[in-house]
C-alpha cells in the first residue's frame, strides 16, 4: 500500500478529533493551545532491538513509544494533549502490522486524552523505528529537575527494578517463576505506566523530579547534579513489588539490577520533611506508594548506604565487584 | 563520548538563547508562544541511502533535514521558531561527525532565526536517521492545500527538476557539463531553500499552496486532489534554469525526471486571474520567478499538455513510454 493510501486509512482517523490536524493532507498542523496554558513538548524514539526486543509486536512498539514520550511529560507535571509520529518500517512488513499498530494508537490516545496531529513515514531499513513528539499542557509552573534543597527526602514512587527483571525474564528461559509473577514482571517492561496524576500533583510540593529510565543509580546521579546537591540512598528502603522480592529470593545475583536497570518509568522525586504528611495523603489517594529511599546531602554525587550506615561501592555500570 | 556530554558539548550551546529549552537537561521543554500567533507544527526524518547518499557529510544531513522541515512551514505561511532533532548514528561515527553536524545546524539556526530545545540520540544501526520537529509561528490564517478554485492559475515559484538532475549527476560519472552547472544543480539536490518569504506573502493571496517534494507531477495529482479540482498543466511552461536548459540538450533523455524528480522544494499554488499583478510585483519584490503553468479546471486529476494542446499520457511513476 502506498504511504498516503496507509496514512488515509490508518493513521487519518486519529487525528480527526483535532481539526487543525487538517486530516494529515497539509504540510503542517496547527496548534491553538486553551488560554491559560503554556506547552510542553518532549520526543523519544523506540527502535527495534534497543527500547524493544527484536520483532516486537506492533502492540509493544505503540505502548512503548507512547508511554517512554508520556513519561516525560509526567516528570514535568504537564497532561498529554496533541502528538506526532514518524514511522520507519522494514519494506516486509505486512500491512497487519500497521493496522494493529494504529489498533493500539487510538487505544492509547484515548487512554491518555491526546490525539494524533502529524508525522512521516517511510519505508526501508532492517527494524521499525519510531520516533514521538508529544505536547503536553500545563497550567502553572512545571516540576523541573533543578530544585532540590540539602535536607531534601527523596522519594520513588511505584516499584524499582520490574521492567529490568522483566527484561531479564524474556531474555532467559532458565529462570523458574510462577506465571503471575512472570506475567506483572514482563509487562512492566512492555508497558509502563507514566505517572501523569502524581506529577501533576507534585507541581508546588516536590522541589525537584524526574523520571526513572535509565536505572535508579543513573537517574539519581543526574537528579543530583541538575540540583548541585548530593543524594544518599539507603539501600534497604528501595521499595520491591511482590514479584520482584520472590525473584530476588530466588536468585540474588539479580539484585544489582534493581538499581541499576532501566525503563522503570517512575517517578524519583526531592520534597522537604515539611512535605511528609501532605505525599503520605497524596501516595493513599492515588493507591501508589510514595517511599522514602534517601535524603539531600551539600555536596556531589550519590552514595549508597546499608542498613548499618555502610556505603556499598558502586561504579557507572553498577556494583563495584572486589 | 557518553550521550549527555555529547549533548551538553555539541548541542545545548544551540539551546542557550530559550530559557524554555532548560539547557536540554529537563525532561520537555516549555513552549510560551508570543501573544497573537498560532503555532504550525511538522516533522520529517532524513535518512542516509533514502533521503540523502550513503555517506552523506554531516553538513549534507543537517541542510536536507533543516530545509525539508523549513519548507513544510513555507508551504503553510509559517515562520521558523523553535525545534527537535532526534539523532541515530553509527555507533562507529567519529566525535568530528557531532562537532560537524551541530556546526551546520548552528549556521542553519542563525540564517532561519530559530532555537534548538530538545530531543534524543542514540547509537546503533548502520546509517544516520535524523528526525526534526519544527515548530513555527503564524499570525492569521494557515495557507492550505484545499482552496483552488475552478479557472484559478497554477504557478510554481524558481525552477522546476533541478534538484533531480543534480541527483542524477551524483549518481552517474559519464555525464559532461560544466563545472559551474555541476555545482548548481548538486547545490539544489543538498541545499534546497525553503521559500519562506514566499509562502508567508501567498497567504490570503493564494487559494491553494503546498511544497514540491516528490515531483511536479505527484504533488500536483496531491493538491488538486485536495481541492477537489483538476488542473491542466502546459509542459512548456514549466520554468527550468540555465544549467538544467543546458544539461537536457545535452541529453533529451532526462525530460522526464523534470516532472517526476523530487526534493526542488519549490511552492506549487494555485490564485485567480485578478490576482496577476500582485503576483508579477511579488515575483520582483522577492526576485524569484513565480510562473504560472497551468489552471483549473472542473473534475479531478492532472492533464500534461504540449504547445498544440495535446495531451501527453503519463502513469504513476512518469511518462508512458508507447
Amino acid at each position: 500500500m502506498a504511504e498516503r493510501e496507509r496514512i488515509a486509512r490508518y493513521f487519518a482517523p486519529l487525528a480527526a478529533p483535532e481539526p487543525g490536524a487538517f486530516a494529515l493532507t497539509d504540510d503542517a498542523a496547527q496548534l491553538i493551545p486553551p488560554s491559560g496554558y503554556s506547552l510542553m513538548i518532549t520526543t523519544d524514539s523506540v527502535i527495534e532491538s534497543i527500547h524493544v526486543l527484536p520483532g516486537a509486536t506492533p502492540e509493544q512498539v505503540a505502548q512503548k513509544l507512547v508511554r517512554r514520550n508520556l513519561s516525560d511529560l509526567a516528570a514535568m507535571g504537564a497532561t498529554p494533549w496533541r502528538y506526532l509520529i514518524n514511522l520507519h518500517t522494514p519494506s516486509t512488513l505486512p500491512e497487519a502490522w500497521f493496522a494493529a499498530f494504529a489498533h493500539t494508537l487510538a487505544a492509547e490516545q484515548s487512554a491518555f486524552h491526546m490525539t494524533l496531529i502529524g508525522g512521516d513515514s517511510t519505508s526501508g531499513g532492517e527494524h521499525v523505528h519510531a520516533t514521538m513528539t508529544c505536547i503536553g499542557l500545563l497550567d502553572g509552573i512545571a516540576l523541573r529537575r533543578t530544585g532540590a534543597q540539602r535536607d531534601d527526602d527523596l522519594y520513588i514512587s511505584g516499584s524499582v527494578g520490574d521492567a529490568a527483571l522483566g527484561l531479564t525474564l524474556l531474555q532467559s528461559a532458565s529462570l523458574r517463576i510462577a506465571h503471575s509473577d512472570y506475567e506483572f514482571l514482563i509487562d512492566r517492561y512492555h508497558r509502563p505506566q507514566p505517572r501523569l496524576a502524581l506529577g501533576k500533583a507534585l507541581r508546588g510540593l516536590a522541589t525537584s523530579g524526574m523520571d526513572v529510565s535509565d536505572g535508579l543509580l543513573a537517574d539519581a546521579q543526574q537528579l543530583a547534579a541538575a540540583s548541585g546537591v548530593a543524594f544518599t540512598l539507603m539501600r534497604e528502603t528501595v521499595p520491591l513489588s511482590d514479584p520482584a522480592r520472590r525473584l530476588l529470593q530466588h536468585d540474588s545475583s539479580l539484585w544489582e539490577s534493581i538499581f541499576t536497570g532501566g525503563d522503570d518509568y517512575e517517578l524519583l522525586f526531592t520534597a522537604p520533611p515539611s512535605a511528609r504528611r501532605t505525599i503520605a495523603t497524596l501516595s493513599e489517594q492515588l493507591a501508589m506508594p510514595l517511599t522514602r529511599i534517601g535524603m539531600v546531602k551539600e555536596g556531589s554525587g550519590i552514595a549508597l548506604h546499608d542498613t548499618n550506615g555502610t556505603a556499598i561501592p558502586f561504579g557507572k555500570t553498577g556494583f563495584e565487584h572486589r
